[in-house]
């Protein structure tokens, strides 16, 4: 199918090209039977402005990307809805572009297809073994919680402190058993628990540095048995660390239970789990999450979890990124949102 | 920032344009140690190919657009999934862009300055008055309940019958009362339910088909009063409709009740208000769900729902696309996907 041209709708409208590009644009004088002549003649040639050609030469298509993992926790559509709503009230549209077990620098090249005037990185493992990924021709804000090395501006949110607290206060209010289901899955495998407090970056690490903290600072050791690789973080891997739970003496036994779950959609698949094995909740054992994800809202009980204020962390990232497109200088910037632990029935605290 | 051409890499490396393309291409024949010194001039200079000036050339880019409605729904998130795989099957990559009130036709501008080779479009209310946005200069497949008009090719689900079998069902074991929450906002709020009859696309409006011919085939009326509107197709929604019919009489005080949702996300809510009220289900109110969303499985107890193939339909989507950017120019298709019930807990049949 042969593009209709701006020459093509000049010879059958008899004008020059210049007034086929003033009736594109809204500009120059001619008389309004010319213009509307010229109008009707693009609508019947289906004739469209030639965006890569205009891109060329304007530089800007007010789009943005966004770089993410694969659509498999609700999670990701969750920060995708606000990215779109806060990059719609800047008058920009914002494009996804997903990569799965590849990793960030598997998608850089279809970056560049895709025209857009900047791009968000998510990335939630660490980003040293590749961070030149981070060095691209267009403005890029890295999320999630990995490192920037100063190269893009960088928002993160709080992981180590709220799962520090809920841990803290199931251990304060003596619940036997506190297990957690989340953590990095090497670091389980190889029973390297004590190298979290070393690790920086990467959500699990950070958040699984919460939990281990709670328990240093009241004096008890962490029992490894009780900890819980993540996996990929979904439904599925909640259901299955529970299943693994409910197999460990010191967890089954135990005269009162908890259990942290590192994000929403793992204490979903637990709760189910749980509920499954007649236990209630929080009666038999409490259940929290991370994220506020609308479910956790819904299911039965509701679930406590911590909010994030992904509104605000969607927002600065668009904010940041706008401004490095429109030609900012200024330093890099880091920023961090806080965070509210939303309580509900499904712990008892 | 000035973007680094071909040109300023040829002059740094003292080569030809020409080699630094052959570089590039991996083409022509050069020593290798010119090869690898040109290739270390791009890397330091940080060369990029400028992919609008390339598109302009070749035409293509082996990128699919996604047009869908925003991801406030658990089923979106695992469409563009689905979508993304089959994309990647086949070696191309999927970018999604989203409209939200606006409708399809608010995002045709945007559409033109993404640079893929064609696009999906998703549609579940008609398109009867802005059919034209069927006619763009790229190749474009139809995917939800809408009518295509012969323009592009299109997939559907099935949507009449699931329901009608749930509903039928339900209706021959004796269940006093089945209500109904997700059917068309205005047919509710205007008292026009048998108009649902005349409908022949919309997703919403397929589905309550199913509901209300179940009825009429087993030769009982329609309660209009049991049968709720759908909002958004949210949890939220859900749950507003379970707290409407638990204040309808006719579902509050049967002897048995059930409730057909029409989809999984107003399910969920439901299943949430309904066990917050003291119901067990099933044995108080069954309740069932149409998607197969990933949380249907991991609710308590878990959801009766209609499984339509959702794998089947990316493929069928994305294959179809493919063929017209490569050229196909066979009559238009429509493509309809079977489907099957997921027996779960939250009903007794």
């Amino acid at each position: 199918m042969k593009r209709v041209t701006i020459t093509d709708v000049a010879k059958e409208a008899h004008v020059s090209i210049k007034t086929v590009s003033n009736v594109i644009n809204d500009s120059g004088s001619m008389r309004p039977e010319t213009r509307q002549r010229v109008k009707q003649v693009i609508e019947r040639l289906g004739y469209t402005i030639n965006y890569s050609a205009r891109s060329l030469k304007t530089g800007t298509t007010r789009i943005i990307g966004l770089a993410i993992m694969a659509f498999d926790q609700p999670w990701t559509a969750m920060y995708a809805g606000e990215l779109i709503k806060a990059a719609r009230r800047h008058g920009y549209s914002l494009v996804i572009d997903t990569y799965d077990d590849g990793g960030l620098s598997s998608i850089i090249d279809e970056t560049y297809r895709v025209n857009a005037d900047g791009w968000i990185f998510y990335a939630d493992q660490p980003l040293a073994d590749c961070k030149d990924i981070l060095k691209q021709r267009y403005p890029v804000v890295l999320t999630g919680d990995s490192l920037a090395y100063g190269l893009v501006d960088s928002v993160t949110m709080p992981n180590v402190q709220p799962i520090y607290d809920i841990t803290s206060t199931l251990i304060a209010e003596g619940v036997g058993c506190v297990g957690l289901i989340g953590a990095p899955d090497d670091l389980v495998a190889e029973r390297r628990l004590d190298d979290v407090n070393a690790l920086r970056e990467g959500t699990r690490a950070l958040r699984t540095q919460g939990y281990c903290r709670a328990f240093t600072d009241a004096g008890i050791e962490v029992n490894e048995n009780v900890v819980i690789e993540g996996g990929r973080w979904d439904m599925n891997w909640g259901a299955r660390g529970a299943r693994h739970l409910l197999s460990v003496p010191a967890f089954r036994d135990a005269r009162s239970r908890a259990v942290v779950c590192l994000n929403d959609a793992l204490a979903l698949g637990a709760l189910h789990v749980f509920k499954e094995h007649g236990w209630n909740v929080p009666e038999d054992v409490q259940v929290s999450g991370f994220d506020d994800i609308e479910e956790s809202r819904h299911c039965n009980p509701a679930l406590t979890t911590v909010n994030s204020h992904l509104d605000q962390y969607a927002d600065s990232a668009i904010s940041m990124l706008i401004e490095r497109i429109e030609g900012a200088d200024s330093p890099v910037r880091v920023i961090s949102t806080d965070f509210v632990i939303e309580r509900r029935a499904s712990t008892a605290f």
